[in-house]
């Protein structure tokens, strides 16, 4: 049986005692990280979530206290009281290593077993095992470190925008279920035979009929959840933070966030980051890195090459310009090395997967470039060709032909891959503002437009005498916050008109019965008067893991679900009584195949 | 179509313009609560979610602007640039009352049909069409009042705890169905055929994994679920101030809620909650209150007259003194007015149907006491007992006689309703916490021995030696914190030590299958060593309620659901596609008959 805590109680955590405490008596509390036993010296490492402080007996010990000392095991849970002495040998690896406890009162206050893994950050666990035993797993430094990281995000931001007037309130995790967006996760109603709950994707819809109501600022850290098949970095349920202002446009919705990113890094991690962060619109983003999502940690950006080789002999080049696209290169700068031909080949598989045809390329190891259209062009083209592209002694250029939605993503995620490859990216936190994006998206298939964020989005004022005549020509004031490649943030102005929604609704081709079976309630919401309003969701889980410099969520979600959305640890999702599913009016429809 | 802001930006809420003012030009934003047009002059009531302030136009005004506040109705939302100005007839019922803004530049930024009812806090608008307009509804100044208030509950809890070292950590909201408790609301898996997800009912078991891992001390606001049928106190979704502590006993919680319900009420009402807050036993609170709940902003406490009454001729108390019961009375001091003899034929209408036989009465109104059973007693017998219960003239008291278990529930609940009727409970904040619950609850159906916690409960120390004996003797380390007759919140120390929880199921006859099916995990985690620990949940929803002065959850919940689980706003829930449910591996089996 375990010992009872008596009247001990905890002084300091761990981590904290420190010389100052030297010559004073503290109570300590945690696990045994691991005790060694040295006859008539026995030391134990005692961790708690602040760190790991070193206990001493020896043999002025008591006799009593001693012989527990020499039982302990591994993640056995302790409280004890000593004097702080300073150490012989100090341990320059741990904040407290010039100091020990000399125990004289020790209560063990739980046996363990021998765990399935030694809980520390060095050794290689596997993810399952790891996962079905996550309360060990949990007991690791730098996961004690993420979540505790992962706390003081969530208090700063809730600190940053209170401050600013904005009030956090709760909105409902049962709602109705929408057709728009990712597939949703449906609760079975008890009480209404055949009707269903869905858990909300955002909480969008309520943030915008709370800025009806009056609300005027608001955020909520908000549960989401999401039915996609997963990727390595999503979890089917995540943390956003969510937020809407009343009475202001795009810029005043940039600044408040601006002075909460400075604000949360310089206080999280003490890092500065410099306003206003830098601004790009789509367009922009597109032809110079291929993406919406830039990582401009490094240059190595697309050059349209374009009017240089249009009538060039190459048929490649000219071809795709001729039919209305677009040549473009890309330079990696001192790359000839590292990027092999057999590399290259590799990149030119990379390029045909996402979509392209190919790549052509120049590498210029020695003092004559090897290019592989070298015999469609004259030196003399290729020499102002590598000119235009910053192509030099020591580079390679990779080069894409075909239509701008092809030439732009295969390069802006080759650019990605060659930069991985040369270690090019350096360790800092590049923000960019993403604006402007389209209203509209093409839908070839179906010949149709569709809304590239969602139909509540307002168009830039400059852009409504467009809607009819050039829908394409229409951008939105939406605006995403991208942080070293990663989109963190998604937001707009909402349209607050209800005759300009009428219009773009038209403009999506949707009639009166879509409208109302789609938008409801939310669209007759704004026939009663409604601030102009805008907002934006921050993914607080990619935030958080990018802060932490880790590259899996699962290292800042406690309990977090491995690829098949599934918990590892409870074994869930389960099988349930029949019962339950008969009060639910529902059945499990399994085909034999499953 | 409505105007845009262009460059006005306010500078000042509605409610927060003030003398200090007076001279300046402010920006102000809201909507029109009203609009009164004099002819040449016209006045308009803006309202925030701070207040209102008037806006004055003239004869002086721009005739441009002029003309548009003649155009403004209810509801319309504006923004306006003015001097402020003193107000030549102060309106004394509205803090901004003293002053006006003489308005130099008027946009109106959205128009407003008509709303179904006048937003304000006097007229009496029916349930249904509030709550499908609810969106108006919170625009109403005191669902306003309660939402920031909220808001404020909820950030005063987090600093307190987060001061105290809490750590605020998300557990999942797709978890394991458990067969414990109430009924689980389940979200069908798409990946896995045939099972199922649960919403949590409170993050209970991840919480002590939280502490097993060593996170020693957790807060989370969390949403929780039950799928049971609604009272009117009760929301299928509620939030829970969850914590727990590592390294503790019973005192430590006790101490530090009592700290956070101290700052809270300071912060939030400016009130003071005097400490340390009365403590009760579980067994003197049913024998005082008749209630684990018990109110105790006025007396009319429960007396024991079973010794008095054991051997009178009134078979109906010396019987049930006899059968082991007791007679048991309460005094409603001055009741005699109020409770006439239909009002007390009314009560023993309720009584009986808490389960009690009846209730006996003595109403004094003039010298001679009438009395329900005068007959079967000696005058003598009849002043002994009346001089023992305190009855005096002008009182009425109540008597029950049967089992404990009748007698104190029944006066424990007609005693509140004498109460109501004699309006003798003052307005203040009485807390009590009950402590010492039984462990366990005898089944008389089944015969067997429940937990009337969870079976993780400790008991307390000096109560181990009767676990096999006396099962029934047993007391938990369980406490509840009691706010004027309301259950604030419910918690316990929680048994660490493997070999006792072995033996605490056992004494619950629960086979190694049960548990390992019921509680799988959660057991085997505590073999690898588990930190004393302890916590409880507040109901976030309730304390706001009672806080705000409201007796209705939905004053405080921004998009509440209704008494049988829907939401008349989004008309949720609602059918789905078919292709969704065939997705999801379910089908809906509705009777005829529904």
């Amino acid at each position: 049986m375990a010992e009872s805590m008596g009247n001990l109680r905890r002084t300091r955590y761990c981590g904290e005692v420190s010389e100052q405490d030297v010559g004073t008596n503290v109570v300590v509390a945690g696990f045994v990280q691991r005790q060694r036993d040295k006859g008539n010296l026995i030391f134990v490492d005692l961790r708690d979530r602040t760190g790991i402080v070193q206990l001493t007996f020896d043999d002025t010990t008591d006799r009593e206290v001693f012989a527990k000392a020499k039982s302990l095991k591994s993640e056995y849970v302790l409280i004890a009281k000593g004097e702080v002495r300073r150490r012989e040998s100090v341990n320059t690896e741990i904040k407290t290593g010039m100091v020990e406890v000399y125990v004289s009162e020790l209560r063990i206050l739980a046996s363990a077993q021998t765990p399935p893994f030694h809980v520390n950050d060095d050794g290689k666990v596997g993810d399952e095992i790891a996962l079905k035993y996550r309360y060990l797993d949990l007991r690791r430094e730098k996961l004690q470190r993420n979540i505790q990281m992962r706390h003081k995000i969530a208090k700063v931001t809730r600190d940053y925008f209170y401050e600013n007037g904005f009030l956090e309130i709760e909105t409902p995790m049962m709602m109705k279920s929408t057709p728009e967006g990712a597939r949703d996760y449906l609760v079975p109603s008890r009480v209404h035979p055949g009707k269903f709950y869905a858990l909300p994707q955002s909480p969008q819809i309520y943030k915008q009929l709370l800025m009806i109501a009056g609300y005027d600022r608001y955020i909520q850290l908000a549960r989401c959840f999401r039915d996609e098949d997963l990727r390595a970095d999503r979890q089917p349920e995540f943390t956003q933070i969510d937020l809407e202002m009343s009475f202001v446009d795009v810029e005043d919705i940039l600044e408040m966030t601006e002075g909460y990113i400075k604000r949360l890094f310089s206080e999280v991690l003490d890092v500065d980051i410099a306003l206003p962060i830098p601004r790009m619109t789509y367009k922009d983003a597109m032809e110079r890195y291929g993406s919406d999502k830039p990582d401009t940690r490094f240059g190595m950006e697309i050059v349209d090459c374009s009017e240089l080789v249009k009538d060039c002999g190459f048929g490649v080049f000219s071809g795709a310009v001729a039919a209305g696209g677009s040549v473009r290169a890309i330079v990696a700068k001192d790359g000839a090395k590292v990027l092999t031909r057999k590399e290259i080949d590799k990149l030119t598989e990379q390029a045909r997967g996402i979509g392209a045809k190919g790549l052509a390329f120049v590498r210029w190891v020695d003092d004559a470039p090897s290019c592989s259209f070298s015999k469609f062009m004259s030196e003399e083209e290729l020499s102002a060709l590598l000119a235009h592209i910053g192509c030099e002694k020591g580079d390679v250029a990779l080069f894409c032909a075909d239509r701008d939605r092809v030439t732009l993503p295969t390069l802006g995620q080759i650019r990605l891959t060659v930069a991985k490859k040369l270690d090019i990216i350096p360790e800092q936190f590049n923000f960019v503002w993403i604006t402007e994006f389209p209203f509209f998206e093409y839908d070839e298939e179906n010949d149709t437009w569709l809304a590239m964020h969602h139909p509540f989005t307002m168009p830039l004022d400059e852009c409504l005498p467009y809607l009819d005549s050039d829908p394409g020509a229409v951008r939105a004031k939406a605006y995403d916050l991208v942080l070293n490649g990663t989109e963190l943030s998604s937001g707009s102005i909402r349209i607050t008109d209800f005759e300009l929604q009428q219009k773009m609704f038209e403009s999506l081709g949707l009639t009166d019965e879509e409208i109302e079976a789609k938008f409801g309630f939310l669209v007759n919401a704004y026939r009663y008067g409604a601030p102009p309003h805008g907002g934006m969701g921050i993914g607080l889980d990619r935030l958080s893991m990018i802060m932490c410099g880790s590259d899996s969520l699962r290292d800042v979600i406690a309990f977090p679900k491995v690829q098949n959305a599934s918990e590892l640890m409870s074994e869930c999702p389960s099988v349930v009584d029949a019962e339950q599913l008969k009060e639910l009016h529902i059945a499990s429809v399994l085909e034999e195949a499953e």
